[in-house]
């Protein structure tokens, strides 16, 4: 079995340990004699994966009992829509903080919903190499919510502290730095995470909402999509996508013997803090576009002088087993995602890479 | 390793090999050296999968050029609200053939969306023990679409043959018995049909649409929604639950090697008749509320003189190994569900119990 240097920005890297207890229960979960994939969703063997997972969750984030946590599917992107269906009453407006194309998908779903305004726009030349400042929020005392992206995959930005937004939601996509950092559950009104970045496989997304705003959601929506239908029925009204669950559960398992977030978070900043010392160690070999006070940490992006030694340098890496570290279609360049998952030993490999190839190539 | 007989109602019982293949591969997918878990979207290993369940699914149900294929999530309870997002503007009115629980779903959420009526309801005493002949429906020349259940999983009815609704669109919900019936795709406007039953595992749905409805359906709803956003993008807008669609991949390649669609017919006739004839055999021991030209063929329903016996049928029949096979939590009663990955030598074994146990108790 042949086992590569993973960074892809997601689906990603997932904790071998949790992997190989899924492969070895495949055909006879638990002695049931059906593959997990097999088992109805209202008995007990996969109830308890359900509970599970949504135990440790609240246990790993210390989600506050204000806040319930959902399973729901479609991803972040359907949660661009979700969130204005259940929490933007009509007559009401909501607040978005324009920082990277997600946030902008979230803007424009929430647009076709009601109101959204933008409370502030990072963009630049077509491109956001930054998150704003506190000063440079225009906010709306009297929004109905405030959404941010707290981590911008793509052009690789990250919030590294949260606005404070009064009395009004907070609502946050943390899809791509949820697990990966501490943060303080009760200050948000609402977070979403689709799981394939940290927390799991694709097919499951992660809601963690107060439940005020749960209870009073919006009734005149399709029941599907109220948040309250999920919160009701533990998750559990329609069928949900069993295996990304159970997988997840595994995935979480993995993450609490690490130490949890906190030890998570030293590990994440370990890790891209192994990957910017070399770009600011040749700045000028590997471009960093994004402004220090910006950084993430989930998602390092940097740019080589040339297209053709990007190439290279992809081409190099890939046969150091390597890979994944292709920039978005959409913006080109390096791309190396650093999600909990992602071993200490493959962020030394990659630096260790990024030494020998700019010693060979920057002259 | 142990392996019983799956009677579940879905998630359901999937085949032997397809499991093993996905086992085998689960740590490391054709030597890329990573899980289908965590390959990108975006890159050829996880895009020939995605396009391989789709061919596979067009030649399998012979479905034509006219129609699209997409894969989507959320489950059918999804599609009963984006349906009439889609399909039904303001000003028009779609018409529900009401055949059971999940009719009814799909009508309330219609109703939540806009305006829809009854076309039939064959509802009695609280249960549904028939699908409508055709000289009971009432359809609306104007309607937008008809809606129907090809197969309801809960009262164990099915509709034998689908009826003409001339120019008006037909729309059917085929999540309990899509690949266990030949069907003529051409005259559908929409199917769906959630994969747990006898496609793959659940996570995800599977539509077939005319694509003049596709690029016809409305744009005022969230692009998350539209199935022209999945049309457009081969179901790649976002990220998909991939490895829901490699297990469906590696589940419909079985499929095919059995036979086809033809092939899985004659054995899902052979299964339900293996059962019928029991009930049939002994119609005050095993009761079948079904009106025998509405019965499914997917989902054998019966009780027992009492509630007693029913419950040690189904622990009698759990120390054979029989499993899955209790009614639905809100009708109660005994459900062998048939789906076309269940072997035939598990219905025969329930078949020789069914004997023993009316030998045994029925006198």
């Amino acid at each position: 079995m042949k086992r590569v240097h993973n960074f892809n920005a997601g689906p990603a890297a997932l904790p071998l340990a949790a992997l190989e207890r899924v492969q070895s229960q495949l055909l006879d979960f638990e002695g049931t004699g059906m593959s997990i994939l097999e088992h109805s969703h209202r008995e007990p063997p996969y109830e308890r994966v359900h509970r599970g997972a949504m135990s440790l969750l609240r246990s790993l984030l210390a989600v506050p009992d204000t806040h319930d946590i959902l399973f729901m599917q479609g991803g972040a992107r359907a949660q661009f829509a979700f969130v204005p269906m259940n929490l933007l009453p009509p007559g009401k407006s909501a607040d978005y903080v324009v920082t990277g194309t997600w946030a902008k998908g979230a803007l424009e779903e929430a647009q076709l919903v009601g109101k959204a305004r933008v409370a502030a726009n990072t963009e630049a030349d077509g491109k956001f190499t930054r998150v704003p400042k506190p000063s440079e929020l225009s906010l709306d005392p009297d929004a109905a919510y405030v959404h941010l992206t707290s981590n911008n995959t793509l052009f690789g930005t990250q919030w590294q502290s949260y606005p404070d937004t009064g009395s009004v939601p907070l609502v946050a996509d943390m899809t791509s730095d949820l697990l990966s950092r501490q943060i303080d559950v009760s200050r948000f009104g609402l977070i979403y995470a689709g799981a394939q970045k940290n927390a799991g496989p694709s097919g499951v997304t992660i809601v963690i909402a107060r439940k005020d705003l749960i209870e009073g959601g919006r009734k005149d929506i399709p029941k599907i999509f109220r948040y309250s239908t999920f919160s009701k029925n533990e998750s559990l009204f329609n069928t949900p996508p069993s295996f990304s669950i159970h997988v997840m559960h595994e995935v979480l398992i993995e993450l609490a013997a690490k130490g949890g977030v906190a030890a998570l978070e030293a590990e994440t900043r370990a890790k891209s803090d192994l990957v910017y010392g070399r770009i600011d160690a040749r700045p000028r070999f590997y471009i960093g576009p994004v402004e220090k006070e910006s950084r993430s940490r989930s998602n390092v992006v940097f740019r080589l002088p040339t297209e053709e030694l990007e190439k290279k340098f992809l081409k190099e890496a890939e046969a150091r087993s390597l890979v994944g570290l292709k920039g978005h279609r959409s913006v080109g360049g390096i791309r190396a995602s650093l999600y909990v998952a992602l071993p200490l030993a493959a962020v030394e490999a990659l630096g260790s890479f990024m030494d020998a190839f700019a010693a060979e190539n920057d002259r």
